[in-house]
């Protein structure tokens, strides 16, 4: 058995499956991609994943990207701890949070990041030599989030629109978990490893979101304290410089 | 056994959960909305989902909202024929396929429509009744959506690269089905139902995004044919109306 997962830094989506893979326990290669470094959209890197996107799963030659999907793909395939509910119901209560991350949570917070941290990475890069990376990226609405945060940067409104939608999702999170021990009852399930794999930083980056939020505080520290835990963040980090040179910004827009 | 769904006209989203239930040949009780009057937003609907959002699932007393879920629920959860594959990558397949439509597809589309069809239901309300009615939408992201459409409308830049992520969608499925026979393969699964949903009407409303695709224009012709989709499209359109009068812009926009 082949398996090989390409991913950046234990941050955001690659922390989501580094958490899953982890918390599975299946023996797996590792590649570590240089993200700020452009690495993901390389033209080797395209013909493994078209979208230049990172994490990608290779299991046997099977190419599986988008990390939700992969974290699925993996507690079907692979013996182990079940990261998800036995029964149907519990399956779409999990499947509901793990949507949301996607489509509302990370998003936000990908945008207050990218904000405050596209510079650092820019910034060592002649004009000539930023327009040719960004060429090579696949996505279009990819290019223009790289465009626009490098260039003018985002407005007010919009950081604080994302602010709101960061907000909004962890309270979200404290009504669930002011009433059980986990996001989908009493079993840890890849809904918690969605979540966290967002909100891992926010105890250092953000405490104030966190001020009064007993139930995610108690499921935070639960999180942290987990093996799996331990193992995904140990995992090397190329970019922890430039993550923390964005901290403060980042700290501001999300007050 | 007690299964109700609550829907509006098959078109998006509730096609996607009446494709899905009609496939899957479960008998329910049917619970029509008309979105056009708002109904999903009525104090006793969200009581029931507090996204104000159609469609909702409820088996048992068990709520379960977002079409995509609710598919995936409706597959785990009742005998009939399967709408997905038996193989856990053949599932991620699928998945990336439901979650492309869901970050991607249906928003570009759905922007596209609302733009053309959000006066047709406005004007007959006056100013007063339309803040009464936008005050109890609880998602705040509706409420933008729907001020923005109905006051000064969306931007042709923001019109054309919504026209734009249509045509990529289009194209992103041309490139499969001009291989195989469905979504994923040679099974008809959940990818087929989503995919659908969004591009049932483009035939008669936008055949030009068909006009060099005979992948998407031969599965379109199978999947019209099934009697899932025919017992589907049959379901009730208190709306369609409204969707006609939209239907001439909403076709300049992806001309």
């Amino acid at each position: 058995m082949a398996l090989t997962l390409y991913h950046g830094e234990p941050a955001a989506n690659s922390l989501k499956v580094l958490l899953g893979i982890k918390e599975k326990g299946v023996p797996f290669e590792s590649k570590l991609m240089n993200l700020h470094k452009f690495e993901q959209h390389e033209p080797w890197f395209q013909a493994i994943n078209p979208m230049g996107q990172v994490p990608v799963l290779i299991h046997d030659g099977m190419v599986i990207n988008e990390s939700t999907v992969i974290n699925e793909y993996l507690d079907e395939a692979f013996d182990g701890p079940a990261l998800r509910p036995a029964d149907p119901y519990g399956r779409a209560k999990m499947r509901i949070w793990t949507k949301f991350v996607d489509e509302y949570f990370c998003p936000a917070l990908s945008f207050i990041g990218w904000h405050h941290m596209i510079k650092n990475i820019t910034d060592k890069l002649t004009p000539e030599e930023f327009e040719e990376k960004l060429a090579r990226i696949p996505l279009k609405e990819q290019q223009d989030k790289w465009r626009t945060s490098a260039k003018q940067g985002y407005t007010q409104e919009q950081l604080d629109n994302w602010g709101r939608q960061v907000k909004t999702s962890v309270e979200r999170m404290e009504k669930q978990l002011a009433r059980t021990e986990w996001l989908v009852g009493d079993q840890f399930t890849l809904a918690d490893v969605s979540c966290y794999a967002m909100a891992y930083a926010m105890p250092t980056r953000s405490p104030q979101l966190l001020a009064d939020k007993p139930g995610v505080t108690r499921w935070h520290k639960a999180m942290s304290e987990r093996e799996g835990t331990k193992a995904a963040m140990a995992m090397p980090n190329p970019v922890r410089e430039t993550l923390e040179a964005a901290r403060a910004g980042i700290s501001s827009t999300l007050r």
